[in-house]
């Protein structure tokens, strides 16, 4: 509104879009609270938050089953060839070919899982039901985890057929899925991605796809949202979803209540509900 | 081999594609079993195998894991919209015209087991460790199963989101989905089949998803395969795959070995491995 002489902010709202402005740069020196409408906050600044006593909140847990449930989704649809073959059918080679090829069993794979978070448990959950056997990586060993820690991930890589990236993207974890990680999964490798694009370095992966060198992969999130490489439009063997594991409507129902109950903690002079801690 | 004499078979083979003849019309009246490579004995005649005295065997429960792996893969898909936000994706429109539409969520849902023998049950495990509420009906309630008993199939579409069809073909579950289900399952409704075809009233399904009267499918078997209805193509909440939820190349394995195992023991007198009691 011109003319309208506007408060410096003391709170402020951050979507859960990864390409969003870093929200800081966008705010007052008084804003001593962000929420964000996500789980992921490598959007935000943590440190520069601590430093200048701003909280941090974002929705907790909210999102995790869903991006769970995606994630699994994604793999049996990569082993199993679920899109691909719709659209086999689609193109009407189902009677002019015949049958699509196999896809492969779910059942007894090798499944390392990157950060069991609150995804990542959640996935392992799922996963043991259809008798995978999960190993999993994260900084430290997990007291309450009954999978198999593996400390690194060229060792994960080695003993999985299939990786599923779930941790949170920090500097450590950047480009974790990288050429040497790819070679050690192997040719009947299967990768899942419903992390941060940044957390495989795509080019690599891309070669390493047109190469052969794994098998497939099902990603919903990419270095460059919404850019997704062309040469991976036209694979037989890759599933591409836009960025959407996290959100159903429910969850984002669920996601806007802890929003405002963070807001009225803050404002009320109370402790957040799902504040985030630098660590 | 021209001129060479055969004696007529005391056995057969009988493959697994639906459409395949009835063996025993090119059986010999000697053929005493009848083995075949899959779960499903729909395209035997079980009653005259039994008024002959000819035995007959399956594949047991070799298929039912990997059947009800995809089960849930078609399901996470059809809510979660796995292979239409693929399609979105390579079509270019994430950039051109942003996100894509939310999918709902997994956890909660009520899902209906239209049969709960070996290929229903392992659907109910999966679905449990995705916090689904589980109903079922079969001919009689499982004193096994934890899960809600509903004695028939409207009482179940009323009560279910989701309605997965695993029973096998008989008389009696012939087109047991038609337009009473459907309607009683109603416009949030989702209906997987990986059981056969011929359970779904393929002409009334598609009116129903047409007039929006359901909310999507998804299916892998069809009543007249591989003709598919051509309708369902240009549909964007169905998912569309090519009878193939039975196959991975470790299960035909499998059961390449339990049909061997099966002619071993038949040649041998030996009860068989897995043998179909018609009831």
């Amino acid at each position: 509104m011109p003319g309208r002489r506007l408060s410096p902010p003391n709170s402020l709202l951050s979507n859960l879009r990864p390409h969003s402005p870093p929200p800081l740069a966008l705010c007052s020196s008084q804003a001593l609270c962000v929420v964000t409408t996500g789980a992921g906050v490598n959007h935000i600044d943590l440190e520069e938050c601590r430093r200048r006593g701003v909280l941090v909140a974002n929705v907790g847990g909210t999102f995790s089953k869903d991006v769970a449930d995606y994630a699994v989704g994604l793999l049996i649809d990569a082993l199993r060839r679920i899109t691909m073959s719709d659209r086999y059918l689609r193109n009407g080679l189902w009677v002019t070919r015949g049958a699509y090829p196999l896809g492969s069993k779910v059942g007894g794979k090798r499944v390392g899982i990157v950060g069991l978070g609150s995804i990542g448990s959640a996935i392992a959950k799922r996963l043991e039901a259809f008798g995978c056997k999960i190993s999993y990586l994260s900084r430290k060993p997990k007291p309450t985890a009954h999978y198999r820690y593996i400390s690194n991930i060229i060792d994960l890589a080695t003993e999985s057929e299939i990786l599923v990236v779930s941790c949170s993207l920090t500097k450590e974890t950047h480009h974790i899925i990288n050429k040497q990680v790819l070679q050690a999964l192997g040719k009947e490798g299967i990768i899942v991605n419903i992390g941060r694009g940044a957390h495989i370095d795509e080019p690599e992966l891309v070669r390493s796809l047109v190469q052969g060198e794994i098998k497939g992969v099902g990603l919903d999130v990419y270095e460059n949202e919404p850019n997704v490489p062309k040469a991976m439009f036209e694979m037989e063997n890759v599933v591409l979803t836009p960025h959407h594991a996290v959100l159903t409507p429910e969850a984002l129902s669920d996601a806007l209540q802890i929003c405002i109950t963070n807001f009225e903690a803050f404002f009320a002079g109370k402790p957040l509900l799902t504040q985030v801690v630098s660590d």
